[in-house]
């Protein structure tokens, strides 16, 4: 970047503190406390995998008028030092006798009254990255400050995309679309199933995801059983109902969409299914305008299921995305979330085609005034064959 | 498995329970509560990339003297019903007016008197993986039940790899290494380094990974800044010192080691850094027996490095490995934790070659009493050099 931030133009992050800060205001909040991957690199463009070890607890402070604060690991020094951040407080972690939490402390009493509150996200879907032990040494340290729940404030703001968001989430749609097509080169009745993954994974790297976080699917006859498992070595099968679901990033932005293949011809009730929940999919996005709520889309999608003669999953039947592979809201019958232009969303509609076999259908889209635009390019109306 | 459960025979995770519950016993603890990946993995052999969806919790209840119960979103009841576990309790989750709050709470009041004690891990390199305001609700559920720390508890058990584990680890470090063996195939100079980190990752999946769950390293003239930058699109010049790290992993076991390269012949400084780097961990790999702590492992590398003279890189030098990238205990100046037969660690020295410019090179190892055995091959002693 031409200003030596990272991913995005430094304006970029400055707009959203000050939408952070505006909602501060609004909740009497004196500063924030973010200390999850996605809510890091929100506020700073700090992007590293480095994530994947829990030894150290990562801080970032946003004080109510002033710009933020990184109290981090010195291992992180040099790549925060190369965001928009200018204030970088770093202690040597991990320190079993104060990792971190004296620094912090002193951090946030410095930018909150005494009298004052400091957010987290402590609500659905959030948890806070630090050893509770050190959370309740933090709680002492801060004396009559008050801990108080900022996940509203944060989700607000973080659920409504920038273009130069939608255009991170709509490249890695592309390469997923690209890998997703190229299936059929490497899986056929006789390939493994865990070979099938693996070879995904690589035609995902090689259409340009940075990495590949999440990889998950089934297959089994008409249909597979569940969808969050990993792959075993069992060869596909004519007749095999098979589905490849991936999380790949890149530039620190998701995907999450599915596609089903059937191994030769599908089963007629297994080929039902699989055009119900495509027409079902198109009615709904045809409709589909800002200001209905997340609860309003789930009853959309299940009734286009049944009128359709199909049995919808439980659960979930789509999702938030954008910095992790599933953000808020949940399309549930449960979350009244309004649904706002400029969210990205997916939707996942499932259905039961008998017991113990299921199939599922995923789409991402971001919600415009006009209607959503499609970021995943839409899935063949005709289930996909494999060669057998 | 023959027997019906995951990645392990059933006998495995039956005797790691009981050695949680001898320390839950030790510690008086009546039950014990587990919430992230590796913990939850450890007991049951659930294996899943789900868990990068951050929307829903997870719990593993562990009485004192009885099996331990799953309490779980319904979407992971086939797979965990696959597990040796036969209690297995779901909510439809995620739920914003209780996500398995009340079902978690009625678990652990069920197996706990109403004196008695639930441990969970709050120290050091843990943290709870649940929303922190549902943590503050299940502490009110739960009465006169106390919440105490049982981080011992659970890092005195996991920490000491029984051979089926062993095993697993050295398969994925062989994966590694055949992966690190190719790098010359497709990193010269020229070659931007972002397309360094794919094919590395494409190697890694080829050799047999599973997944990679990291990938890091840096590239510069005679060394690198920092260890946990993504990758940027610079071109591998002549003279770089190129370093790529990894965690990959297979049947849910990590490795954790990096290789160095140089882009054409190595600066002086450069080669007399990686010199005395292979040579001081020979040193200290030859002495290293059971019964020093992490500390005393910390100062033998730091005085062979300076007895080379070379200054030490700053931050740990090592530390645990198996279920996560990193665990516990860790290489620095603080961590007094007894170093015994069994644990598997990464022995992972730096220096400083000149400001900004550093070197780091690692490797796996199961300390055995009669010393260490290589997980890792080890590296080669002169650095190897990539095409101009």
């Amino acid at each position: 970047m031409p200003d030596g931030s990272l991913i995005f133009p430094a304006a970029e992050y400055q707009r959203r503190i000050r939408a952070l800060q505006s909602g501060m205001q609004d909740s009497q909040i004196d500063a924030l406390l973010l200390t999850t991957p996605p809510d890091v690199f929100y506020v700073t463009g700090f992007l590293t995998r480095f994530w994947e070890s829990p030894a150290r607890p990562w801080f970032i402070v946003i004080p109510a008028m002033a710009p933020p604060i990184a109290v981090i690991p010195g291992i992180g020094a040099d790549l925060m030092g190369r965001t928009w951040l200018a204030d970088i407080r770093t202690w040597d972690a991990p320190d079993p006798f104060d990792d971190g939490i004296s620094l912090l402390a002193g951090t946030l009493a410095s930018v909150v009254p005494g009298n004052g509150q400091i957010g987290s996200p402590m609500g659905l879907e959030t948890h806070v990255r630090m050893p509770m032990a050190d959370y309740a040494r933090l709680v002492t340290a801060l004396g009559t400050r008050q801990m108080v729940d900022a996940t509203g404030v944060v989700q607000r703001v973080r659920e409504i995309k920038s273009e130069a968001e939608v255009d991170k989430i709509r490249a890695i749609c592309r390469s997923a679309d690209a890998a997703f097509a190229r299936v059929p080169e490497f899986a056929r009745a006789g390939t493994p199933l865990d070979q099938v993954f693996r070879d995904f994974q690589i035609a995902l790297l090689q259409e340009g995801a940075d990495w590949v976080s999440y990889v998950a699917g089934g297959a089994g006859p008409g249909g597979y059983g569940d969808v969050i498992s990993p792959a075993d070595a069992r060869p596909l099968q004519r007749g095999d109902l098979l589905m490849l679901d991936t999380g790949a990033v890149r530039d620190g932005y998701f995907c999450d969409f599915d596609r089903n293949y059937s191994v030769g011809p599908p089963a007629d009730d297994t080929a039902r299914a699989h055009a119900a929940l495509h027409d079902a999919t198109t009615e709904v996005l045809e409709t589909l305008r800002p200001g209905i709520t997340a609860r309003d889309l789930h009853a959309r999608l299940t009734t286009a299921l049944r009128n359709r003669a199909m049995t919808p999953g439980g659960g979930r039947l789509g999702h938030g995305l954008g910095l992790s592979l599933t953000e808020w809201p949940s399309l549930t019958a449960k979350d009244e979330t309004p649904l706002r232009a400029g969210m990205v969303l997916t939707l996942e509609p499932g259905v039961e085609i008998a017991p113990g076999r299921i199939i599922v259908h995923e789409e991402n889209i971001v919600l415009r005034d006009t209607g959503p635009e499609l970021l995943s390019s839409r899935a063949p109306a005709l289930l996909p064959e494999l060669a057998t």
